[in-house]
């Protein structure tokens, strides 16, 4: 475990301390190198978003719920990234959701999935799909070991939460047919373009978030709130969230104090 | 050295050839394991320009290069980052516009001096400053490895560029009274902010275009142009890229067919 130690009154500590969990990832074999690469992607639209969740945003993740919530066979594909950054959370979500956890890893070795066991295990996991050969089947719209899903989970689930997912695996998912909900903090993706239901923000804030949604509806009845998002549609919010990094643009760039750090 | 082997045919074939830059890099210890997250950051913001030259960065490389052509003592700061993705033209720009080498690291250790003084030599430099014990010089501003620069080379330029910095060291550098230039494709980051002329613009773009500026002015008078040039100020040219940015999301949310994906 490295140990930067990031002093807690520093302006970035959050940021800062995710970023380390990342690079923590990749010394323990959980995170792939491209990973490091994504996660900064991540962080240059979070920086733009303002680093905390905007109004769309919550509008996506209570789709997203929903949407999870009315499946009949909900399922979580977990990578590298998504393991090292919320664990306890994804763990926690799997089970209020009843939608079992499969790791499902763009770059597939023996080594990762063991790694990525291990954190998902040590979090409270009871059981994990993607990993029992004798379970495997092939998407064939896919190349290489991408194409290798569970025929328990993403195989035979009718929808999908992939967080910080590739786009050519969220369209497969698609093109069979599949409800495919994902997390990830560039709306321009392929991912998000091709996804369901996009949820334009950080996954250490979203999936928090989704907990409480998911304890909200299962308190009380909400068919009328039901009602009135699924009529939501995913584009109409990818561009609400385009608009709103444009605005966070202008406005920062109208902000004298940061122009005056020289 | 890895070989993905991406397909030339690929629509992302020149960003995911950089980014095996980048990761080759790191696995010869030139880049940092946080340079790769810095690389993320940068390919989210290159990705909102475009992936091409805006014309506000033609302006901010011709203010750059008529900064350094005008210097006393112009030195350019070179990290593993910049090593890894356009050694030779570094190298290249260092020659034509007579300013040494300075290796200079965030992350120091002379595992990574070693492999980055390789780098740069195997690209045709001749002599390297900041990797001699003997003429090391503290900037005491800053902490820990971060302080150390070449006698020869930062500690008595009067200009110093330094693509891909770190904004404590651009502040630092500019409380000493320098005129720093940058390459930084965030326009909010500290670096593009404390620089006295920013580039918004991806390096592997930028340094080559900075090549041809300075045959331009060497080979025709320029003092039209450079007086017109030199009134132009980094703030407005930062705000300048701010407003292209929300321009280009707008923009991007409005293309019909980018959401016909799936």
């Amino acid at each position: 475990m490295r140990n930067h130690q990031i002093p807690k009154d520093h302006p970035r500590y959050l940021s800062l301390t995710i970023r380390e969990s990342i690079i923590n990832g990749m010394h323990n074999k959980v995170v792939a190198e491209a990973g490091l690469i994504a996660h900064g992607r991540g962080e240059a639209f979070d920086y733009i978003l303002g680093e905390e969740t905007p109004p769309f945003a919550l509008k996506q993740e209570r789709l997203a719920v929903l949407n999870l919530l009315e499946a009949k066979h909900p399922i979580i594909s977990v990578n590298g990234n998504v393991a090292a950054l919320c664990p306890n959370d994804i763990v926690r979500f799997s089970k209020i959701v009843n939608a079992p956890l499969e790791i499902n890893l763009f770059y597939r070795s023996k080594e990762r999935e063991d790694a990525i066991k291990e954190v998902l295990l040590k979090a409270g996991a009871d059981h994990l799909l993607g990993i029992d050969p004798d379970y495997q089947e092939i998407i064939k719209e896919l190349s290489h070991s991408r194409r290798i899903v569970d025929s328990r989970g993403i195989a035979s689930s009718d929808c999908v939460f992939v967080p910080l997912e590739d786009g050519d695996r969220t369209l497969a998912l698609r093109k069979l047919g599949k409800s495919v909900i994902t997390i990830d903090l560039n709306p321009l993706s392929r991912t998000s373009l091709a996804a369901s239901v996009t949820i334009t923000n950080n996954i250490i804030r979203a999936v928090p978030e989704m907990i409480k949604f998911v304890e909200e509806y299962r308190a009380c009845s909400h068919d009328s709130i039901t009602n009135q998002l699924m009529k939501l549609n995913n584009k109409a919010l990818l561009q609400e969230s385009l608009k709103f990094m444009a605005d966070r643009l202008i406005l920062l760039s109208r902000e004298e104090k940061l122009f005056n750090l020289s």
